[in-house]
């Protein structure tokens, strides 16, 4: 299980035992999605399989994270999201119910995000416990030529950006799971940000990197930059947007908000000077209210994260290991 | 159970439960993938989840089945695959030998097809049971602009034909589940058939409609193309290439061949004075040797499969309604 977990567990898994087989230029760099050459025009190519329990949660359901997800994987890629496939894999027994309004919920998503479901494949299997259903996802995008994201960009001094608060899709998942009382305030902050992708892009900012920080939180998407840029980050602890029933809820369950997964909030990195600009186009889009810049690239020898604490003290973050939160996506 | 088997049952559930929700004329035609515009480029996309069991099973495997199954729903559209998409939902416990095993095949498929894994997932989730594994593809493709496949442009007189003997997949497929004797000869006909499509559209010979007869078999394929044409079809049991060692385990295993899953077969529609040329291109193919012209389209009302039998009789040929062949694709 702890290989599911979306951590350092999966990404050995998936680089060690995949990757490798599979090997082709396009699966090498473990992104979001793949730029294929199509004829002249490049298409942003993107899948994601969704197994969360319980089907249905606080602020969202199955169908509308997969809508999301997918449509966020392309935005984050620089890609106008175009259109989506639909896998249904229904175990026998999903109440009728339960199946039309997941199926609404991608409509309606699909709407919100102006993207197609273009084709689909239903499979039904055996009973094999709870309600029991999972959705696969693809799109594909046409990619924005007057984007140039790379993390070989990012230097020293480039500001780190999130769109919002933190953690609430994962801590919703799990209090609903839990049954936790505060389940009725705690929502998941499921939504397509192909819009307030596009409105930071069109903000003649200069934009370097984008990643919506699912599974494995905020804390694997930092790990991620250090890794791949070999800068350290210094992190605010107090700059980062939570709101208080997150806090509150994380505490309760045992959890790190930084390890837990968002699923309408995006990572921007940006050099120093755009910063200001990224964030007004943010804080103008309703799901760019609460955006903050919350830390910096350094030069420093080993690569780290290091968390400026509300305490003042200073702390390693990492990549979560293992098995931290399972069916969460 | 029954509405997942690929027959009437899962026909009604597409169709009147979810393709109206999701309302856009891309889905309404129900074929095997969408053409999606794109910016002056049409690109086929499709998708298709697959929850074989066993995952191993003579002549292939699911990941084999996923490369080739997602190649040939693009290429009966018309379409040159390019890329594919990966996602696995691996249950917990499954042996790495068989993740290897299945990764190794998936490489080997799409060499074969030359398509790229582009981009992909992996989610673990807890046991439930046996080996658990299941794998959806999606793919993107080119379409080809000199095929002109539309069921509308169907008259009396065209000829239908199949590329090769029918049933094996699901036949070795159940053979495998049930440790049936004839295991060791039967082997799925899993195959991906862009080349052999390539081959019979550059023959020059003007095809109507492709289509390969997964779930539902030969039957659906027929059933659906009288439902589109509402003309009838005489098809000739005796000209249907089929294996002895097929019929022998349809009769062991109570299954009408004609309703079993094929995996490397393509049902093809010209008119009369092009079925020479499109059955010398396919013999022509290591995939296409056993090819044959097995029927024809009359006007008769109601519009029906007549199956004139081997014995001189005729039979009414009908989708399956409900569960024939669970888990065989």
């Amino acid at each position: 299980m702890a290989h599911g977990g979306g951590g350092e567990l999966t990404r050995q898994l998936v680089r060690d035992r995949i990757v490798p087989k599979l090997a082709n230029p396009l699966l090498v760099p473990l992104t979001d999605g793949a730029v294929v050459d199509f004829a002249g025009r490049r298409v942003c190519m993107t899948t994601d399989a969704y197994v969360v329990q319980p089907l249905v949660f606080p602020g969202g359901d199955i169908g509308r994270l997969a809508v999301c997800g997918t449509v966020n994987d392309l935005a984050v890629m620089g890609a106008v999201p175009n259109a989506l496939s639909l896998a249904l894999v229904i175990e026998e027994g999903l109440p009728m119910s339960t199946l039309d309004l997941v199926i609404d919920s991608i409509a309606a998503a699909a709407g919100e995000a102006n993207v197609v479901i273009a084709t689909g494949d239903t499979k039904v299997v055996e009973r094999r416990g709870e309600d029991g259903l999972t959705i696969t996802t693809a799109g594909i995008g046409r990619m924005r030529d007057d984007v140039r994201l790379a993390v070989n960009r990012i230097a020293p001094g480039d500001v780190v950006l999130i769109t919002g608060t933190i953690a609430e899709h994962g801590l919703a998942v799990m209090s609903a799971r839990e049954s936790l009382a505060f389940e009725t305030s705690l929502r998941s902050d499921v939504a397509a940000l192909n819009g307030l992708i596009a409105a930071m892009l069109d903000s003649g900012a200069d934009v370097k990197f984008l990643r919506d920080p699912t599974r494995g939180g905020l804390a694997g998407v930092l790990a991620d930059l250090v890794d791949d840029t070999a800068l350290s980050l210094e992190v605010i602890e107090s700059a980062i947007p939570i709101k208080p029933i997150a806090l509150h809820a994380a505490e309760m369950l045992g959890l790190d908000p930084l390890t837990v997964a968002n699923e309408g909030k995006c990572v921007v990195v940006v050099a120093a000077g755009d910063a200001d600009r990224v964030l007004q186009a943010c804080r103008r889009h309703p799901l760019g209210a609460s955006a903050a810049a919350i830390g910096r690239f350094v030069r420093a020898d080993p690569p780290l994260v290091e968390l400026i604490t509300r305490a003042g003290g200073r702390r390693i973050v990492q990549r979560p290991y293992g098995e931290e939160l399972p069916r969460i996506c």
